[in-house]
């Protein structure tokens, strides 16, 4: 049987094919950009799909507009709610603004202003909570249930992994058929998204996932097939801090990943860098997991077609520019 | 007559569009690139040509290619030869690599170690001299008389400015006609070349040079229509610190251009960090200038099409962190 196909798994390539389709018009087809430089470091022939260039910043925004669009009218009216600080926050409240849905983001107080701002500016509502007196998921779970709200969570989710997986989709549309393909891993939903993707469209396709050293739950989770977590995992990788993969993203993962890998905060940098400098794209840490992974882990990809996924470009500069410094 | 066929002017149409013929398979026809963001924030439709996208990362490829590939065969075996520490000797380097000329580059001393060894690492000889005991231009032309050399100016030259107009060129053919074009002027070989293109392909089209506040001298030339100059001025555009426009550049910004504008630092810093962090774009500052100039300087745009020359995006990280800083 086909692994893309397999009614086993929470979700099948059909999806991620069906996602595609609702995206059209919404989503950018982010453009695929190759690296004479990058081909020369690597031996191989590297294409880089760059959901920096997505809209609000990032692949979120596939996954959100693909959970957003299969509610109802009616629960699109009453409205979603979504908890986080980060990438997710913009993409829901995006889709919301897209979809016409009402849209209610529980976020830390201590969010950067610059992205409760953002989420505010694509017209959701901001609910602020104290990290250190509230639970976010009791508060989300009370407002959603007190104003009939459906909640969106940032992966774990058949229609969110569903549409990240059309990233990898477009990618081998555009690149053709792949040996390797490096995938940022948090919580999963990316991944495993993408793994169906090339399952489906270049099975002959390794797919690599490649996490924060700091956050390395999924590597341990992979190779002992028990579901591992990690708490708040000290790393710049913001968008991989995530404490454990899900129900949804775990199978997937088992069944479709080929490797997973980590990279060390350093290596992040360094490659996130190479990134600006030599290919003239701002990339945020996260989103240079992928390239780190081909660039310093030793896959023999020497003569080998590879995709790597950046999966996004949301940067504090000033924040950045200590890191930045020689 | 139309302007950009004027036998008059030391360059025509003509030969951008020859120019054209010769760089294609060489020289990247970089992305024409827009962001909702920038048309909210100008209330314009605004394509930005992608110049840092470009071989060795700035449009200056486009112009020493233009001129490499007119030389005899026996010219290019005998070489060439070029003074610069910046774009200019990696665009000559890399143009002589494959158009097979030996290529001599004459550096300062102090120059940044990572142009002289991106600038050896496409095979060009660097000769280093002490910028306080040694003239470049008598030691440029001592060698190249001794070794038979060609000098390949870094802008004054009909086949240079035909070269690096092919940037214009190539953003109306994808963007289609356009009300505004903005773009950096140095020595002015780029707007020169641009302002040709866009007579031709757009002519309502007006073209705006846009420069440091600190180098302001082809803004005084073009208001009094007399050659002004600029003795090393103070600006962080450091591709644009020329001492002044040339016996080619200046008639063709006269006969061509619409308006000269300046931009501050501040302002330039400030649009370069928006074109990062917003469109994910890494843009070095003298690349930002035609963004800044939009953004700061108030033209009318509203409602219009506008065009904008980002130049290049070689930048030093590490060198530009300190700025970047909030």
């Amino acid at each position: 049987m086909d692994a893309a196909d397999n009614p086993a798994l929470p979700v099948t390539y059909a999806e991620v094919a069906a996602a595609s389709g609702r995206l059209a018009g919404h989503a950018h087809r982010t453009p695929v950009m190759t690296s004479r430089t990058v081909d020369e470091r690597t031996g191989a022939r590297v294409h880089f799909k760059c959901e920096n260039f997505q809209r609000m910043g990032a692949f979120k925004f596939r996954g959100a507009f693909n959970a957003l669009a299969q509610l109802s009218v009616e629960a699109r009216r009453r409205g979603v709610l979504a908890y986080s600080s980060g990438n997710h926050a913009q993409a829901v409240a995006l889709a919301g603004r897209e979809l016409g849905a009402r849209v209610t983001i529980v976020m830390p107080q201590d969010a950067p202003k610059v992205k409760v701002e953002a989420t505010r500016g694509y017209g959701a509502e901001v609910v602020l909570y104290d990290k250190h007196t509230t639970s976010r998921e009791e508060l989300s779970a009370s407002i959603a249930a007190e104003r009939g709200l459906a909640v969106i969570p940032p992966f774990d989710h058949p229609h969110v992994v569903a549409g990240q997986g059309t990233a990898a989709k477009e990618l081998i549309e555009d690149a053709g058929a792949l040996d390797y393909l490096f995938v940022p891993c948090g919580g999963g939903g990316l991944i495993s998204g993408c793994a169906l993707a090339a399952a489906a469209l270049s099975p002959g396709c390794r797919v690599i996932g490649i996490e924060p050293a700091a956050g390395d739950d999924a590597t341990r989770s992979f190779r002992s097939k028990t579901l591992q977590s990690c708490h708040n995992p000290d790393t710049i990788a913001d968008g991989a801090r995530t404490h454990s993969l899900g129900a949804v993203t775990f199978p997937l993962v088992l069944a479709l990943v080929h490797d997973m890998s980590t990279v060390s905060d350093p290596e992040l940098i360094a490659a996130m860098r190479y990134l600006w400098e030599r290919m003239k794209i701002v990339v945020e840490p996260t989103g240079a997991l992928g390239a780190a992974g081909l660039f310093e882990r030793g896959f023999p990809v020497a003569g080998k077609r590879v995709g790597v996924v950046v999966s996004g470009g949301n940067v504090d500069i000033a924040a950045l520019a200590p890191l930045l410094r020689a």
